[in-house]
């Protein structure tokens, strides 16, 4: 046993980091776009998701992986409700998904027939943000109600980030939410990401998300063509 | 080395069990009841606090611990300028408070001048649910915009607390929230459990989870008294 045993979460976090490369590249030889969607418990990851599919389904080919810390299938029900090929996983009390845990759950998924794949991770602002999954873009989903001081208070998140929902616009009247003090510390942290304020509930502002993903799954589909015609 | 040192995460949990027990032994021979309280963040773990301390300081002399994952005063300050003794813990990015934590943390509180410590977990549904601290209660702040299937989701949590804040719900008239819905799967994991209905932007209920808290109070400061007569 010599000294270049110790740093053992440092080699954690290589081996998650490798197998998300390997990941990210079965997507982009299959020329499917991948998106990782984090948020708190209840700000709306399955709703933006259920949105999601209801638009753009079945002109994109959408599946999803949903990530649970138990055995319920409440939103892989709904999922699959909406006509779209789904597989949970239960990571066992596990605070969130990693490359692994994606790897093993998309080889359910007919990733050939499909051109996006959301994962929704499991709801915790904390321990996502940590770990790669090798999908192409983070989203996270935050919420009106959750309150306008989360990214001073969770930084690590809203930094590796690159779309913000801002979902549950329609309580704005019955909140102090402070929108500019909610963008200013967003800005601080990541100042490229776009914040996209929505209401699943009313459907209000989902257009820009939409159209985000369907630009994103477009560019990705170019390169699968360019990358197969110099090969 | 043998077999007997393959079971390291159980030995890490032993150990802050056994923390946990000095620290509430330390409550104990203060005569200080002391809290846990737990939530997605944004559900209002803060709001309690500070209402709490509004309605009952200085009749009770409250002190406070504020665990954050990151160096952040936000919650600090406020509950500072409400004038009871504050002090934070700063993770460092770790998604939940220990034992070893918290009894730092008390060494910078004046545990013989205090009835009533209140200690803010992180934010967080998954990891607090896992690590006992030594406080005498656990409370989890759910909030109706969060929806009314956390305890589907997250029951591991559910089913280790005594009490459970249901905020916000001034918000219900807004929102799908189906309180039967709720409290069959809060009761489904723990039975005996309280639910209070309250919202902290208008008062509304806080009065039975006060009720509580002095109760609690009273009947530590009694088991001192019977303590002290006995030894």
């Amino acid at each position: 046993m010599t000294e270049t045993n110790i740093p053992i979460i440092e080699n954690i976090l290589s081996a998650n980091d490798s197998l998300a490369v390997q990941t990210q590249s079965r997507f982009d030889q299959a020329g499917v776009f991948a998106i990782n969607i984090m948020a708190s418990p209840g700000a709306g990851k399955t709703s933006v998701i259920l949105q999601t599919i209801q638009a753009l389904s079945p002109q994109l080919r959408i599946g999803v992986v949903e990530g649970d810390t138990a055995p319920v299938t409440i939103d892989a029900n709904k999922v699959k409700q909406a006509g779209v090929p789904v597989v949970q996983i239960n990571t066992g009390g596990s605070c969130h998904l990693d490359a692994s845990m994606l790897g093993q759950a998309l080889s359910q998924l007919p990733l050939d027939r499909l051109d996006l794949v959301i994962v929704e991770n499991v709801g915790n602002l904390v321990c996502p943000a940590a770990f790669k999954l090798g999908t192409h873009a983070n989203v996270l989903v935050s919420s009106v109600p959750e309150g306008d001081d989360k990214p001073y208070k969770y930084p690590r998140i809203y930094r590796g980030i690159d779309v913000l929902i801002l979902n549950k616009t329609d309580l704005l009247p019955y909140t102090e939410f402070n929108t500019d003090y909610f963008s200013k510390g967003v800005e601080i942290l990541n100042p490229q990401v776009s914040i996209l304020p929505v209401s699943c509930r009313t459907g209000d502002g989902l257009h820009l998300w939409l159209e985000w993903i369907v630009k994103r799954v477009q560019f990705q589909q170019s390169q699968l063509t360019t990358h197969g015609s110099n090969s």
